[in-house]
This record gives structure tokens, C-alpha cells and sequence, in this order.
């Protein structure tokens, strides 16, 4: 039976970036992850780094390959029908956006714990967690030789994505509360051998429905079209995809470029926000508390906002005994989780067609877009939002 | 049987303006209003002025009283569970809104009419409207005396307001469409004889519901309640009136100020748009073509758009025999309106609470107003929106 003082479950960005924090402010942890480090590492996921997510790796000495490596977007353009307005993050708020695929942030940040000495348990399943009402936490796990392991703990971070079961105990506090939406709508996102569209990403929209276009290398496209949630990749041929791609974001001086399409897969729209995220001595991070559509690019990102009052929470409370930063994780949070959710539901719904939407719902939708694109201000409001607010801060 | 290059059908904002916007240019027009001119000048209608508006008042000489008698707001307040955000409109764009009633309006515009020897036909019913499609509009009407008159007229406008019959000959084209939308609450309207709660306007959302604190003059107030659409006068005592209007608006440092209520009435919330607003030599202006609900007070205003498009237009197919701008008419007028339509819906859609609505969508709601009046964009996004776009200029 081992102890430490912060056991993490899941090794994703909200468990990784918490355990590196808690490592520079001399406070130990262990993650246990069920996956393996290759699976981890491997399986290809989108990413948009906020200006404040780019600034805490460079801070803490992870920023060094995101810097070297990453696409940066000074500016993004939506597209009404092909008309295409520029929006000027970089020239809007004083800053950028990082496009680094989820993965190669969590293999920044394992090799920086691993190269800390830091603990991370791959392939290693949790099988109870008990005791986070009283006065110490025992964990429960089988190891990746199946062996059965019983690490004891004063804290527990779930940080191991949507399906998290460690939301039960806390939806059942009085007053606590799951807040979810489901949009009418998906997305069928392709992955192509294609040479950019355009260095810009476009968010399109169309009475066909919206298209986003982005670059993930100099010769790999990320394109996702609208869709109906029930849609199955069977019902999207080449065909009927590049057709689509073209109708929806086309113009004169515009054409999506083709290629080879090597991925098909549908993503599902969905809400959800945990309220409150913590229930004695356990705590909820990332998608374990809340769940935003893909249209924002926040998810990775509130997942470090969680971790940046979790961390210095969890600092004092091991370091000085003292709770109370810990004990207002929630109330700290959830602000920002919503205004982040709003963005999310905003940009979709201004961007996306309701099929049997009324008329009236069709016009305000893009006079909406008319009016934020057409002035400095709607320009501005719209980009300090995609580039996201500063991380809070606390003294430690 | 009398001519007249243009006959106008009702004496409202629309009708009234573009009367002496015509006259300014030397084309005569006749109106004709069923109303008596005391009905029309002394029906008792809130009014909010738009810089546009004030604007043009004052270039067309008509501005002299409203400049010494209207009440202007630098700033508007929003207030959320009785926390109130200061909007400076005049710091954050430039410009200031003017309070003054529409039958102010009406009565500073009928005065400078029939100063310049217009012609207005009060108490008049028109029977008939025919000839649109062709070279010459014939308009049959029964005058004050009960006499059947005809005049026959270039062109005729429609300004009779939201029940307006001259919509249906526009509808009947192909491809004219009306797209409206019903909103889930209405307004329970008073007025008090009781001193300002204060200077600026209060826009209140409460989870009770959305709360407006107004002003008419220093002794009478203008106050709103969010209702149910379906409720009456007697449902609402006026003690529940008070205990709500507290409930959703006070604050340690404001009280909504009681007195005697002299008036109450139940406000619909309604959006339409008429698109085209025009067919041969008919055309729609105001109420006529289009309704917004209360919220963003863009009534009176977006009739005063239409007509500054309207009334050039005219001046240049009857003055010069070019119908360039007339035939553009709808497709200059309704992208204004359409914004209009947003900035009302997104107004009315971020204040009031829909009965019924998930949890989801009240904290979200809440999440935007705090998105937008925390940053200096989202209220400058605000505020340029509520004091209104500029009016379009043409060359005559």
C-alpha cells in the first residue's frame, strides 16, 4: 500500500497539465490511465491551443515543440454563402491561436512528468474509490500485469474524460446539477492528402448546411461538413462529399482542395456542464465535468482553466493545510465553463442550419452574422471569445 | 378627381416623414389618415429616437422641440438579479438616444406639414386602391364629410400600419414571403404618477422574469413586467405588480419608486418582415412591411429607415423618370430590417426567462449577458446596435 498526496485518474489534458503544476509547486501525484502510453500518444485528436493555454506551457516549460511546430492563426474567415469576411484575431485582441492536435500536447506533457520522475501508471484500471467524505482517500487499481494495487491519497482528481463514473457522487449533493443540451445537428469530418485550401481556417455557412475547413499539415486536410446526428459514414460517398465541400464554401477565388480521403467519421453535438465539480476530497476536471460541441475548439482548453484553480487548490491544501482556494474550485470554475459553453452554442447556432428551422429563424441567423462581421466590435467580441480569457491566477 | 404624384395612406412615422422628406425635394404628396388628427396626436405611444433619427430631425428643421424637450440618454442599465452593469452609449459609440413619444414625433411632423402646405386628410377611409401594376394608381376614398373623392397618383405608399390590407397585392407575387415568429411572453405595461427611480433606463432580468424601469416625465414613470401572453389586466392587482417589479429590480442601493397606477395594459411580442415591400408602383413603409416586439424600441426608427430610402427614390422616378432606386427599394430596405429583427429578438431572447425552458438554456442565457457586459466589445457590440446603424445617404 503506497500514499500520495493527489492520485489522478486519466492521463488526459486536465490530468497531465494538473500533475505537472502540482510537480512545480512541490506537491507529488500519481496518475493511473487505462489506456497505454501508445494509445495515449497515437490516436489522433483535434486541437486548438487558446492564447492562455499556449502561455501556461511556455511558462512552465512545455511550450518549447508547440512553438516550433504548431500552426499559429493570426486571423480566421467565415463564409456566408462564399462571401468571406476576415476576422483578425491577432490584429483584434494582441493574440493568437495555436492549431496542435490534442495528442502532441499530451506527449509534451508525459514526456516532461516522465523526464520529472512523475508517476504515471498506463494500462491500469481503477476499481474503487472510497473514503473521500472522511479523511483520506484509498484507491483501488489493477496494474498493467494484473496485479491489484491500493494507493492511498488526501485528494482524487477524475480527469478521465465524459464517461467519467466519478459524476455520480457528486450529482448526488444536494442542489448538484447536470445541465445538457443536444444539438439538431453533427458533423462528418474527413481527413484528406489534399494540399491546403487556404492557410486561414473557414468556418462556412450555407443554406446547405455549415463546412469548416482547416489544415492539420502542409499535405493533410481537416474538412467537416454538417450533418444529421444519425447520419452513418456509409451515406457519404466521395461524391457526395467533395460536392457538398464545394457548394457550401466555393467562391471565385476560392476552391477546396481534393485528395485522397483516408478518414470518415461522424462527431455528435453535445452540452453538458457538472455543477458543482467537487464533493469532499473529490474532485472533477476536463470532460469529466463537462462535455462542449467541437465547434469553439474549448475542450482541451477549459480543461487547463479547470486545473489552473484546481492546482493552486490543491498546493495550498497539501502544502499549508488550508482549503479554502480548494474549497471554491467549483464556484471559481463554473463561470467560465459557461461563458465558454455559450460561445460553443453561439458560433453553432449562428453557423449551422436547423433543418425545418422556420424562415424567420434562417433570416435573423444571418443577419446576426451580418451584424457581428460588419463591425469592429462584433468582430472583436467574437474574437476575444475564440481566443479565450486569461487563465486566473493565484498566489500559492 | 384630383392628382397627386404620390398619395400616402396613413399619418403614422412612415407616412408623416416621408410627406416632408418628398416636400424638401419638391414633390407633393396627399395623405390620407382615418383617424381624427386629436387620435393621431394624442394616443399615447412610448418612443425611444435612434441617433439616426434625431439626426434627420434636425436636418429637415423638424428637430427644435424634440432637441429642447426629449429626454437623452447617455447610458443604459442592465441589471441581472438586481446586479446592475452601466452600458455608456455615448462613451462607447459616439452617440445618444432621445426619449420622446411617437405622438410627439407625429404631432412635431404634422405641425411642420401643414406649416408647408401639405395636405392631410384626416378621418378618411380609403375604399380602394387600384392601377399599381400599370401607368397610373387610382385611389378611392370617403372623406370627412362622408363624400366619395378619387385621386389619382403616380405612385402610393402604404404607412397604415401593421394591419395594413395593401400587404396582401405584395404577398400575392412569386417569391414574396412574410416570415414572422411568435415569442413565449409579453410585456404588462403601467404608468405611475410616482418620481424617477432613476435617470437611466433599467433593463432587469430575474429568474421571476424580465423587468423594465423607465421614465416618461419626472412625475409619471413608464414601468414593464414580463407576463404570460395569455394574461389580462385583472390578473395582475397592484400589489403583485409591486412585489414583482421589487423582487426583479431592487438593489441595496435602488428602489423602484411606487405612486398611483394610472395604467395598465398587456404588450404582444411579435416579429414579421415582408419581403419584397413593394409591387409596381405600390410600395410598404413601416408597420406596414414589417413589426419588431418592444424590446429594442426600433418601431418608429425603422420606419424612419425605410422612407430615407423611400423618399429618394421617389424623388428621383417622379422628378427625373428614373426608377433606378425605387425598383432597389425592398433589397436596400430589408438587410437593415433584418438586423433590427436580430438585435430586437437577441435582446428580448438574452432578458427574459421562457417558462419552461431547461436549466440549461436559463444559465447559459445568463452566461452570455455576463459575456457581454463584462468586455468592452460586447458592450460596444451592444450599444452601437441600440443607438442604431447610421441612415442611408442617396444622391438625389
Amino acid at each position: 500500500m503506497s500514499h500520495t498526496p493527489v492520485a489522478i485518474i486519466g492521463a488526459g489534458p486536465a490530468g497531465l497539465t494538473l500533475s505537472h503544476l502540482l510537480h512545480r509547486h512541490g506537491v507529488e501525484s500519481v496518475i493511473l490511465e487505462s489506456r497505454s502510453r501508445a494509445d495515449v500518444e497515437e490516436t489522433v485528436r483535434a486541437g486548438v491551443l487558446e492564447q492562455g493555454t499556449m502561455r501556461l506551457m511556455r511558462e512552465t516549460g512545455v511550450g518549447e515543440r508547440m512553438d516550433r511546430e504548431a500552426d499559429i492563426d493570426d486571423a480566421i474567415e467565415i463564409s456566408i454563402d462564399g462571401r468571406r469576411t476576415r476576422i483578425g484575431l491577432t490584429e483584434l485582441t494582441g493574440h493568437h491561436m495555436a492549431v496542435y492536435p490534442q495528442h502532441e500536447y499530451l506527449k509534451d506533457f508525459i514526456a516532461k512528468r516522465l523526464e520529472d520522475g512523475g508517476a504515471i501508471h498506463f494500462e491500469t484500471t481503477v476499481d474503487d474509490v472510497t473514503g473521500y467524505d472522511g479523511d483520506e482517500v484509498t484507491v483501488t487499481y489493477t496494474d498493467a500485469s494484473g496485479a491489484q494495487q491500493t494507493l492511498t491519497c488526501d485528494y482524487v482528481v477524475a480527469g478521465d474524460g465524459s464517461k467519467s463514473p466519478y459524476r455520480t457522487p457528486v450529482l448526488e449533493l444536494d442542489g448538484a446539477v447536470r445541465d445538457r443540451h443536444e444539438y439538431p445537428y453533427a458533423w462528418f469530418g474527413i481527413l484528406v492528402n489534399a494540399p491546403q485550401t487556404q492557410k486561414e481556417l473557414i468556418y462556412g455557412t450555407h443554406d446547405n448546411g455549415f463546412a469548416l475547413i482547416s489544415t492539420r499539415t502542409p499535405t493533410v486536410q481537416r474538412y467537416y461538413l454538417q450533418c444529421n446526428p444519425e447520419d452513418t459514414v456509409e451515406q457519404w460517398s466521395d461524391e457526395r462529399i467533395w460536392s457538398e465541400l464545394h457548394t457550401r464554401v466555393d467562391s471565385e477565388d476560392l476552391q477546396v482542395s481534393e485528395g485522397e480521403i483516408f478518414d470518415k467519421a461522424v462527431l455528435r453535438f453535445r452540452s453538458a456542464v457538472t455543477d458543482p465539480m467537487q464533493r469532499g476530497r473529490l474532485f472533477l476536471a476536463g470532460d469529466a465535468a463537462h462535455t462542449v460541441p467541437p465547434t469553439g475548439a474549448k475542450g482541451l482548453n477549459l480543461a487547463v482553466a479547470d486545473v489552473a484553480v484546481l492546482a493552486p487548490g490543491l498546493v495550498r491544501a497539501v502544502k499549508k493545510g488550508n482549503r479554502d482556494l480548494l474549497d471554491e474550485y467549483s464556484a471559481l470554475a463554473v463561470p467560465r465553463i459557461w461563458k465558454a459553453q455559450h460561445f460553443s452554442y453561439w458560433m453553432s447556432s449562428m453557423l449551422h442550419s436547423v433543418p425545418g428551422d422556420p424562415h424567420f429563424q434562417t433570416r435573423r441567423r444571418i443577419a446576426e452574422l451580418e451584424s457581428v462581421l460588419s463591425t469592429e466590435a462584433g468582430r472583436t467580441y467574437l474574437a476575444q471569445q475564440y481566443v479565450g480569457l486569461d487563465l486566473p491566477r493565484f498566489e500559492i
